[in-house]
């Protein structure tokens, strides 16, 4: 299992937004679109044994689960209708039950702090400032963390700095959260690459 | 200079196609537009050491230019956009010569083969089948050439075959174009990336 937390900051709690406008209007949920096709879409098929939490200015976290997900296909604007259905289940939300929008995506009442505190695997901050990748050994079952086109808040970043295992930096380019998605994937597929 | 060529089979030559079914009337568009964006985007400015050539339909060639290119960012409606605009200005085309539609980028009427002759690199074909990117010495200026979500036709894998210093793979998973071009650019980057 491969987890990845991503951090939406102007990402709207609210579902009426235009598929128009996603980088604009919508507060760069472009970005967090193409995060969740880079953490799933293979060339042929889905990654099943992935999951993504996007954190939506921390309160509410949609839960994307590898292993149970449809209709997901890499087009921006596809991914942004899960997305908003997602956002508008959140009206079901009692306490801190998750709501089911569509297969394998659910939403639910979850801070930031919660997110990495309730994670499987062990946190791993991808950071432009972080420790070449070249020198990391990734933990069993990694959970990436990552933040979209702003940086982490203070808070977040208090967080991170308490809870992960290591800060790292893919290459020695500053990337798009996305791109750093599919280095990270080709990082931990080719471990052992030679063998296969 | 690194080169990219992408082929789209099924992109219209025509620019009247809606910015909002980029992966249906838009014959897949979306897979390009991510290209584009994944062959110069970096988190903080383009690289403009970068070339692009989007092949459509094997008859009209959009090049890319990252040292001239503006108004590019990364959501997939902005670069559909930036196409549009390419495809439009094929109407003006006399002859051979290319005609530009927006600064950095330029239209000609340029069959694959013709592109793939006039690279000013060293064609390296990116395929599912090729031989593993750990085994591969990238040439000085190399030209990864790939194909959008279809495989390459007979005659452009015929063309390639010929041409091309290399047939590689970049991992063991089967990636879509765009992560592929990722995936190229971070293994072009972190060569010596120890001392960087």
């Amino acid at each position: 299992m491969r987890e990845f937390v991503v951090v939406g900051h102007e990402v709207p709690v609210d579902p009426d937004f235009p598929l128009d406008d996603l980088a604009g209007g919508a507060g760069r949920l472009d970005i967090l679109c193409r995060c969740v096709a880079a953490a799933f879409l293979r060339s042929h098929g889905l990654r099943t044994d992935v999951r993504v939490h996007l954190v939506v200015q921390d309160r509410l976290t949609l839960r994307f689960d590898g292993a149970e997900l449809r209709y997901l296909s890499p087009e921006e604007r596809n991914v942004a209708s899960l997305i908003r259905h997602g956002l508008a289940a959140a009206e079901e939300i009692v306490g801190r039950r998750p709501v089911e929008s569509t297969p394998g995506i659910t939403v639910a009442n979850r801070t930031f702090a919660e997110v990495i505190d309730g994670l499987e695997g062990t946190p791993v901050e991808l950071h432009e400032d972080g420790d070449p990748v070249v020198e990391f050994a990734p933990p069993d079952r990694p959970a990436f963390v990552l933040s979209d086109h702003r940086d982490f808040s203070t808070a977040e970043a208090d967080r991170l700095a308490s809870a992960a295992a290591a800060r790292v930096r893919l290459g020695p380019e500053r990337l798009h959260a996305d791109h750093a998605i599919t280095i990270a994937h080709n990082f931990l597929d080719t471990e052992g690459y030679t063998v296969y």
